[in-house]
């Protein structure tokens, strides 16, 4: 057998991660990366605070250059290629330099595709005008943080209140811009229940963030291209100098559907714990695939770096002959926004009722410290457990401080399966600076086994 | 039957726990707390800092007053009552009024012993001097700071360097102490492996502490009655104006032990997971009782605030005709010295050679934050597992941030009995400002299982 070539379409998170792995295992094969943008390996979740000027320099958020790659690790990154088509049958790839415009065909033995998402594009008119964003790729972070440096905005808007939109809202008014952030639904942070989002809110008004709810933009309009302000359905007029589209985003599956890779009901990749796709020789990974819910016990779409990090690493694994499985996710994600630590873990109430769960819920606050130790903050924790089992559905926190890794202790306790009964009597560590006598953690478990005792 | 009298034989987390918990259950039970000291239920982890002058008063530390236990639970507290004997047969207990020197008998259907523990006293001459000190009774925290504020003293000598003799060494210091550390065994905290050890070593260096090991202090020397220096077993002198001893504790079990209660191979008293010990109707929890070691799979001495607390809550539910369990600690325990956050759980690789375990161990160090966004630090973690399962034995951490809350998942998946491969699985959250993409612990985990791939 020849030297063996592997393909990776793609090479952020996933695609670095798998390219990394196969070489860590196959010291002579033939490794191609093929990415459209300008980098490989960076962290696209810095952008916010490049944005906001917490880090000094936008190199500062790739993690290795291509020549890196090239060098120490001998991978083949191709920048400014895209890959348009795959076909199985010959197992090769047509892949066009988006500089020269020429295409070429590449032969693989194994391919991944870890093409990512891209952003979803609400129906806005005038979403081309000048100063209208999305924040997906290095090259458009770096984009912001220039026009804010040099056009000087006055009023920022965001679309959309998510993790994306709240860490927006904190750079912008870092920056020193005037912030609206307009969410089409009810409430903000979609995926959290309302205990939570009434503090965060409570957060960004404190902060000066004016927020509009229930209202959609139908609408941007400029004067010479530039983005002056926001229509929205009911006519009202919101300001802006620069606009931020933080509305979700969605895999880039066509390139997988036209090859006749099964896509799931989510719209991403489906993909087994081994990462491969329905079709042979062919893994995917990161934003652009499914991935396994430990409390769902189904595939579902939660595009996130450390997924797309461990899962890359497994698609890698398996690619060079290896054995690795990708256990699954339990929905493990933390933002800050202002004085702000927030942070969930499996269901939400909403979730759980989606599913049809019997399950019960509490919601506490606790101290962050021993309450005599200064520096010390409330914490709010919800817990949701299944009603007969007991077992622990899902968590939320938040807080000013303590929060994070704190929510950490409950997706490992999700991982376990263990039941609030567990929770409760965890041996966590106690001192006075860092935790009162009975963690938050701890009071939360308590306090949801006594309501469990009353409905008994 | 009439009103069930319980007795309470000390009233501190154990025994006001276990009060609380059987008011709960029994409304109309007679409910005697029987305390030496002057103060029930005070928190007292929170001495050093009462000392170092982070807490605004000593009335801080006290979480109830025995005027709340009465007024709001209807417990009796007698303060300044000591129980002198306990007799099983005639189900009795003999109290003396430590004020006055009367003795009187009560009766008790149930009886919980939770006399907590005493300083252990080095065989050294002088500790009888004025300005040498233990640290175990609210009151001594008080004389302490008390001393400080009065005498003004320059030099401050720790006999000990566990846990207290480091938060010890930050108080005197803030206080504005030259302060010495003698420790008699080649390293400091006894139970910690070397790597964490030297780092807290370089910290207290770099804070002005003078640390001498392997030596013992024999004799205190004063004038006037007041320490002025100690001398080493070389003939060393440590000039010192107030001294605290903190050499550890043992348990208060005499008491338990002349009333025919089985007493543990650790020289406190054995229990079950209900909290019995061998006598019918005596309960024994906290301080001056064994705690089972899911990790060791036997019983241990390991007295915390924490462990106290939740073995009282479980003695007083059966002693009231319940039915809860202790599950068991892993022994997690935290501290804070100068700039540094140090935690371990489970087994040291010394514990673990110790006990005859075939083990593999590894030492990482990892940002605590993402690399490009600021305040962060570098996390070392120490994880050891057992060989041929990779079942989680034990981890140790030491770092300037982001370590308190962290061994807790370590502490929860020691709990749920994890094996490596789950840890390096582990679907934590993830932001810039509060961690990598590969979260120290994550790193911890996989760098692990490439040693156990090496081993293979």
């Amino acid at each position: 057998m020849g030297k063996q070539t592997f393909v990776i379409v793609g090479g952020v998170a996933a695609g670095m991660s798998a390219a990394s792995r196969i070489r860590g295992l196959k010291k002579d094969a033939e490794i191609l990366v093929f990415e459209r943008s300008n980098y490989v390996s960076y962290a696209a979740c810095g952008m916010p605070y490049l944005i906001e000027g917490k880090v000094s320099s936008s190199k500062d958020l790739v993690v290795y250059d291509s020549r890196f790659f090239k060098e120490k690790r001998n991978i083949d990154v191709f920048l400014h290629h895209e890959v348009v088509k795959i076909t199985p049958t010959t197992k090769s790839v047509l892949v066009r330099n988006t500089e020269t415009g020429e295409e070429k065909e590449y032969s693989y033995d194994r391919l991944l595709i870890s093409t990512g998402a891209r952003p979803i594009l609400p129906p806005i008119k005038g979403l081309n005008l000048n100063g209208v964003f999305t924040l997906r790729q290095l090259e458009e972070g770096i984009a912001v943080y220039d026009y804010i440096g040099t056009k000087k905005p006055k009023r920022g808007l965001i679309i959309g209140a998510g993790n994306i939109g709240m860490e927006m809202a904190e750079a912008f008014s870092a920056r020193g811009l005037n912030v609206t952030i307009v969410e089409k639904m009810p409430s903000i942070l979609g995926s959290m229940d309302d205990e939570i989002n009434e503090v965060v809110e409570e957060e960004l008004k404190k902060n000066g963030i004016t927020l509009i709810k229930l209202k959609a933009v139908v609408e941007f309009a400029g004067e010479n291209s530039v983005v002056k302000e926001a229509i929205l359905e009911d006519g009202e007029k919101v300001q802006a100098d620069i606009v931020i589209i933080g509305a979700g985003i969605r895999p880039n599956a066509e390139i997988a559907t036209e090859a006749g890779v099964e896509i799931g009901q989510t719209r991403a990749i489906k993909v087994n714990e081994r990462m491969e796709t329905s079709v042979t020789d062919i893994y995917a990974a990161g934003d652009c695939a499914e991935a396994y819910h430990l409390i769902y016990g189904r595939n579902v779409y939660m595009p996130l770096g450390t997924t797309a990090n461990k899962q890359g690493r497994v698609a890698g694994e398996n690619m060079a002959g290896g054995d690795a499985k990708f256990i699954g996710v339990v929905g493990t994600s933390v933002f800050k926004v202002f004085g702000l630590e927030v942070g969930r873990t499996g269901l939400t109430e909403k979730d759980a009722m989606r599913e049809g769960k019997d399950f019960v819920s509490n919601v506490i606050e606790h101290n962050s410290r021993a309450h005599y130790y200064p520096g010390g903050a409330k914490i709010k924790v919800k817990l949701i457990a299944d009603k007969r089992s007991k077992q622990l559905l899902g968590a939320q926190m938040v807080g000013r401080e303590g929060v994070s890794k704190r929510i950490d202790i409950f997706a490992t306790a999700l991982s376990a399966k263990m039941t609030i009964d567990d929770i409760a009597n965890l041996d966590l560590g106690y001192a006075p600076p860092f935790a009162p006598v009975y963690d938050p953690v701890l009071i939360a478990g308590s306090e949801l086994l006594k309501k469990f005792e009353s409905i008994r």
